[in-house]
């Protein structure tokens, strides 16, 4: 169905007319100018996000179920980043005319099955036109005790840094789609040339080759923020000193933390948690796996420090691994690669404004 | 300079190192995964808007300073019209190559002068890029006490209407902008079909003729959240029943109060609020003049019903008009023209989706 049948404030009430409440919190969802929010004596969360089509997603190997749910989770993942709780999230869209109400529909699914997953209410946002493609800014909201955020500044020398999961797996995802993109176009172009009718109707069924290499793809198409870690966290009675959610690659976030802190790093090559898809994919494409994991981003993986105490408590948590320690200041942020040499790390993470 | 030599966190740190916060409850703005406020015993109030460049702005007639006092001023007006205090913004931002650090730096210049208006911190974003021109999205996070919000649902039978300044002039405004921006294209064509070097050179010193018509202007280019009626309605002890801002038009936001407020109303033609500039202007173009009140949009004025006992009060109220009552339900929205015929309201205002 054709937007413009909607309208704007149909297409509004078709998108939220099914959503319920979830935090005793939401006073007030969408349908007035603002959203109503109650928060005694915690303190509010908010972040923000942007994801314009062409620079952050491309429609022709992301379907908008995922991208809905990719959209909430990097910014529940920021909530989670400042160790307090996602509550609501607002939705802004602007749409070109060639997304239906249809679209809009599956786009909203995914939002609200990443929102459900961590009890995050829909609360308002902003549907509006586009001359040019699909952008998407999602405000997410969490709440926190005082005492319970961490920030980026508090990392202390002799602290230790940690990170969830592994690495790389969603630059090396990103980069398997951009491979078997251009190797579909690259026979439409020669079918084209040659005027095979029948090749380009066969290639109507291109099947992309992604066998073996399914956890790249799904953690490239369908981040995770780990709300899991910060859970585990908690029960372990571990506070960690700083912390972030690696959206830009593990060497540009260090360098975050190594500057509001005012300390350095010391990392180790060997540590840095890494799977076995992305080290065969690194393989295939004659990159350099740790280039990928430092630099890659959208992992959405939790970086943090914790004092050195708490060295026992860390190495029993489940998906978190330890990759180094904080020092002086003065002593730089250093990769300490396998074979014992060292390096300064340098942000060389995605630049979107290059 | 070109915004990639500064880089994305460069940028951000350019635009934002000025910014002094001015709400205790602002306890940390840009600069970490989230913001963080505090409001205990309030509740927060949230609010969002999406502006694109040639949806919502043409960059041909307005300069990027009123662009982001503009884009602060729609979310500011927002929180105004539940009744409360706005207290942070966060602004998120896709640019294309063809800004700079500088243009970047003027739209900032005018975001932080409706901010400082409004005593409104700047607590943090997202700064991307974009393949085709600007995208603004901007959440305004404000607070109020509970028993002081006014929602659109609270509008009862026998209530009074009452509308903020005049109504129409941004609309008129905009018709004015475009039609210098077509007299101007019209000569352009015409000196390049006769081939006529010196006419366009003449041209580029083309001025539109807008003498009599600055309010007009003004009122499209740098809008006004009407905080000052919401001083004045708290010092005379007046708390609306229902409010909202009209952006999209008299007509659609008086239909979204009667329908959540499960009530009618009759709305009387010759109160409607219309300034000098307005009428004339709509009597050059051969336009009905309420017609454009109505259905123009863009006026952010306040939009709020009160009770019948407030009538005194009200009158006493500089720059709010009275211009008719609530009714039962059944009676629908009734527009009572000049000469006493009666019309259903249609929400003709302006659809973004169309």
């Amino acid at each position: 169905m054709d937007i413009s049948e909607l309208g704007e404030f149909g297409l509004i009430d078709r998108l939220t007319r099914d959503i319920k409440i979830k935090n005793t919190s939401t006073m007030k969802g969408a349908g007035d100018d603002c959203a109503v929010l109650n928060y005694p004596d915690k303190q509010v969360l908010v972040t923000t996000d942007m994801l314009m089509e062409g620079v952050h997603f491309d429609l022709t190997y992301t379907d908008l179920r995922n991208l809905g749910y990719k959209a909430a989770m990097v910014n529940i993942s920021d909530v989670f980043a400042m160790n307090g709780t996602p509550r609501q999230i607002t939705v802004s869209l602007a749409l070109s005319k060639r997304f239906t109400v249809e679209d809009m529909e599956t786009f909203y699914e995914g939002l609200r099955s990443a929102c459900d997953k961590w009890n995050v209410d829909i609360v308002g946002g902003d549907t509006t036109s586009s001359y040019t493609g699909l952008a998407i800014s999602i405000t997410c909201i969490g709440e926190a005790d005082k005492q319970d955020i961490v920030y980026r500044s508090g990392a202390k020398e002799t602290d230790l840094v940690c990170v969830s999961g592994d690495l790389g797996a969603a630059y090396m995802g990103l980069q398997l789609l951009e491979r078997e993109k251009s190797v579909y176009y690259q026979q439409v172009d020669e079918a084209r040339k040659k005027g095979d009718r029948n090749a380009l109707a066969e290639l109507s069924h291109f099947q992309p080759d992604f066998a073996g290499k399914e956890y790249l793809l799904q953690r490239q198409l369908k981040a995770e923020a780990r709300g899991d870690i910060i859970a585990r966290l908690h029960e372990a009675g571990i506070r960690p000193t700083a912390m972030m959610d690696i959206s830009d690659g593990l060497s540009s976030e260090l360098m975050h933390i190594c500057k509001q802190s005012h300390v350095g790093c010391r990392i180790f090559e060997k540590n840095i948690p890494i799977d076995y898809q992305t080290a065969v994919m690194a393989e295939e494409l004659n990159m350099n796996v740790t280039t990928c994991a430092l630099n890659g981003g959208e992992d959405y993986e939790l970086l943090f420090t914790v004092p050195i105490g708490d060295h026992s408590k860390i190495e029993l948590i489940d998906d978190v691994k330890l990759i180094g320690h904080i020092t002086k200041e003065n002593l730089g942020c250093v990769l300490v690669t396998r074979d014992d040499n060292e390096f300064e790390l340098k942000a060389q993470g995605w630049n979107p404004l290059q």
